[in-house]
């Protein structure tokens, strides 16, 4: 990322940024104030979730006036957007060929294991749950997440049928619904990590079930 | 349940109603007021969930002074706390003995998900995934979760284990997340039904895998 230098500095900037007079819409990231303004609208996603989210309160979080938010996002639901968009960044790391369907599988389930430890991965399950309060919101984030969970999750697959370690009848959507709902289920419902032996029991379990 | 004829009436009244001198804190259930108060806290957990759930709005929905909601539940908590114990008595008929594994964990599965596609379901799942906001009342979601669905798993394995259905190295625990872990994927993120067909191929890979 060639923003990496300036986005190491984003939490500096004390007082509103003046901002220069050209417009900057069409490149929003790299910039620190957007991404202040972005991370600050994900850890306000994680931690109250979408429906009590303040545009005030990320604004003083992230030291800029409420207004420069609202030039660049001018809803609530933009801004939501545009800071889940960034989560994605945190998914794309799950797409490696390690050699077996079993190390695929392992290597899945911790890059899902180390998204969801992070705030970028409970801010966008929270929005999934509060369906009922932002609709809008919770559709964004379930769009997302099935676009970067599904394609690497298809080309683990595929490369498993070309080693034979795929049996036809199994179908990928439900073995990955199965991978990650064990997390979600490990992580939100009994609240403990995913340790690697745990990780190991339900890929034992899921390759005994496809192979 | 004895106070089922008295429970069909429960939207009927129209005025806060008097109460006797007696206590009645003994004995909650089964008491029209009681189970209206109850019900639409459950409709508010499910709708707004814990963060944002107002007793006045329960007062209003339910018909009754919200003096008379602090009388029984003198906090908001202890509400919570009462309507989510409702929610129990929707998850106990998860224990059935079919006389096989594939049965027993089919009939588990649409025990959840019938019990995901309700209000109280949904209640339960937002006060667990509210946690950041409500810590408490996740707490008590999960551990009562746990206990309800905990227990027929145990029994399932354990009849499992003496049909011979059961290898020893499946630890039960983790073959329970994956099933209710699919679910919640399944009905929250992938936003479709638990459908028979889809319930069989879940149960099909576990099954390979366990057996």
């Amino acid at each position: 990322m060639p923003s990496a230098k300036r986005a190491a500095t984003h939490r500096a900037p004390r007082k509103p940024v003046a901002r220069s007079p050209r417009r900057d819409v069409g490149r929003p990231r790299g910039e620190p104030v957007t991404e202040a303004v972005l991370d600050r609208t994900l850890e306000e996603l994680a931690s109250v979730g979408p429906a009590q989210l303040s545009v005030e309160r990320i604004a003083r979080a992230a030291e800029v006036n409420k207004t420069s938010i609202y030039r660049r996002w001018p809803t609530r639901e933009a801004l939501v957007a545009a800071a889940l968009e960034r989560v994605l960044t945190h998914l794309s790391l799950a797409q490696k060929d390690t050699g077996s369907l079993r190390g695929d599988l392992l290597f899945l389930g911790e890059s899902v294991a180390g998204f969801l430890d992070q705030p970028a991965g409970q801010a966008l399950m929270r929005a999934v749950f509060m369906e009922a309060v932002a609709p809008s919101i919770a559709a964004l984030a379930r769009r997302q997440l099935e676009e970067r969970a599904g394609s690497p999750a298809v080309a683990m697959v595929l490369r498993a049928r070309a080693r034979g370690e795929w049996r036809d009848d199994a179908d990928p959507k439900v073995v990955l619904s199965m991978l990650v709902g064990a997390l979600l289920h490990r992580v939100a419902l009994e609240r403990q990590r995913p340790t690697r032996a745990w990780l190991g029991g339900v890929v034992a379990v899921l390759l005994r079930g496809v192979t």
